[in-house]
């Protein structure tokens, strides 16, 4: 097991683990655009680094001004974050909860950064058979217990979202119940702006609504550290107010900056492809592999292994080969037959499928 | 005046109030080493640029081991941290302390920080004809007062030394009276090695006891955030509980690996310039213009003015010809007439003393 950190993308650790150069490590563990970074974010990164003699903006004006203009609310209602992570943090320390709620399985961060600052986590397990999604009204019970619900949209391992409807019944609960709602939408960009049920248009109506996105994923620039908070001004102030000053990098915020210019067609180009990948990886997955998968709307797949397969023997077969994936087995409420698998580009997928023809021939 | 987030460099509010283009400003606010980042950084940097595409190691593995060779400590000893300021948020919420003691004048954040982590702050105030210091005794009595205690070392914004002796001695208080010691060294290696007071070399002895260093002001990369923190392996494992996964982006752990290779002539370099251009600065503004200033042992001169000048005039005069300087009149036990002024390289140190003679020649 090397999610030693709880977390996929590990080089250090694999490298270490399987005796492979992590440069030459292909990376299914890490949810990374596959593109990379659009070239010219990292020519104006590049720029930016002859200003790395200079502080960060504190208040992030320009990003926060671009961001608000791109989604169509006032600057005030943004939060920059040293990535989505930070802006997490923030929300418990401005919310300061005893009991926080999660939907198991869902992304580790939630229930270790809510223990982290002294928050008990209370878990409901979502269903297998409603790709881990928990019906609302047991969502709705679960908040009645708590002061703060963290809710991945779309979930993280499982790539799936609640309805338009769904969320704004909770966002309504929410604040009847004096419950924060935090909808982590740091894989929302993957998904096509159609398909996306977001609160984005209408969270300032709610008082106990925060959505977190991440630009790092998207974008493919993890390195940076990129995220934000979208929520009315009042609780943007109150995250605010325990950020620590310049947490949020120069090169990030130039970054994100050239992100919200002329991407347009690598957006469009990443949407497409996430769809046409992840069809290509679930069929051969399916057919070829007997794996079980469930249908994700975001740029990975949970996927269940057939019997005798385990997640840690294949994570290590696999690793040997120069290939990560995520074992997904210290996930609560999956099984040791779980992986998640990033969804990446033709190419490298060919190369998975091989090494996964490979090591099923071998046999366990 | 233009400190509206407390802190000096804030190159975007400087150029909205005064009409000057940021990329032209000559900044006497934020005490950053004049050379600019070595060269072999900027590079390394660059290279890095390629892999922002994964996320930074969580446990910073490469640079906290190059440290602990460099500082000759065990590198569990070591906590990286998004720039100093990470540090102290990160002891502050590791210790929780209900009451921080400060001595003013002092670093505007450890108060700022304390109140945004719930702590109440109790300050005393320095001795001007001690350089601002306060008595041993003074800070012991303090120190019976509060939980924790920050201490700069040298201090900002008076650039002056505890001797190692005073130091010990605070030491073995901390432990007897539960309070925890934080040790503020952002700006200690701009004092020659042999003059440096500090606990470092014995600080495991000492279970009370944090050191937090900054590489961003000493290596000119303050847009990238890099600290650390030094203390027993048992208080490092505390503060790193508390740190957000990832909160060190992956070109900041780059260029810190190459601050520890071939630096030493950049660092000798830096160190004398500092005390020749420090020592310049200050015999003209005392000759020529008038002022007080104090026996600074860092890269930074805390100056009064002469009568009727005040801070805040001066400080817009100064800006409005494309020069940055602090206005000192906000913290805490200083006057409106106190400034502080970076040291910086001979080139523009003229054109700062031709600018002041200028404006001296105006009047008020």
């Amino acid at each position: 097991m090397i999610e030693r950190f709880g977390h996929g993308g590990d080089l250090e650790t694999a490298q270490a683990a399987f005796g492979v150069d992590r440069s030459a490590i292909i990376d299914y563990s890490a949810n990374i655009n596959p593109l990379g970074p659009p070239p010219h974010v990292l020519t104006r990164v590049q720029q930016e680094l002859k200003d790395v003699v200079h502080y960060p903006d504190p208040d992030h004006r320009r990003l926060r001004a671009m961001l608000a203009e791109a989604l169509q609310v006032d600057a005030s209602m943004i939060c920059i974050g040293n990535g989505a992570a930070e802006c997490m943090a923030l929300a418990l320390l401005a919310m300061a909860p005893k009991r926080v709620g999660v939907i198991y399985p869902c992304f580790s961060e939630y229930a270790e950064l809510s223990r982290k600052f002294g928050a008990d986590v209370i878990g409901i397990y979502g269903h297998a058979e409603q790709a881990f999604r928990a019906g609302v009204d047991e969502i709705i019970g679960l908040m009645r217990k708590v002061d703060l619900l963290f809710l991945g949209q779309p979930n993280n391992p499982t790539g799936v979202q609640y309805n338009l409807e769904e969320l704004e019944k909770l966002a309504a609960i929410a604040a009847e119940s004096d419950t924060m709602l935090i909808v982590d939408e740091a894989f929302i960009d993957f998904i096509a702006p159609d398909k996306q049920a977001t609160l984005l248009p209408v969270v300032e109506r709610y008082s106990h609504v925060i959505l977190i996105r991440s630009m790092t994923k998207f974008y493919a620039i993890p390195g940076l550290r990129l995220g934000y908070a979208v929520a009315g001004p009042t609780l943007i102030q109150r995250l605010k107010s325990k950020q620590v000053t310049w947490s949020v990098n120069r090169l990030a915020l130039a970054a994100g900056e050239a992100c919200m210019v002329d991407c347009e067609s690598y957006e469009e180009v990443t949407r497409e492809q996430t769809v046409m990948e992840r069809e290509y990886m679930i069929e051969r997955l399916e057919r070829e592999f007997g794996c079980q998968t469930w249908p994700s709307l975001a740029n990975f797949i949970l996927v269940r292994l057939p019997k005798p397969w385990t997640a840690e023997w294949l994570q290590t077969m696999l690793g040997r080969r120069g290939i990560l994936i995520r074992n997904c087995a210290m996930y609560e409420g999956l099984s040791e037959a779980d992986i998640r698998l990033a969804v990446k580009d033709r190419e490298r997928s060919v190369i998975l499928f091989e090494q996964l023809a490979d090591v099923w021939q071998e046999g366990v």
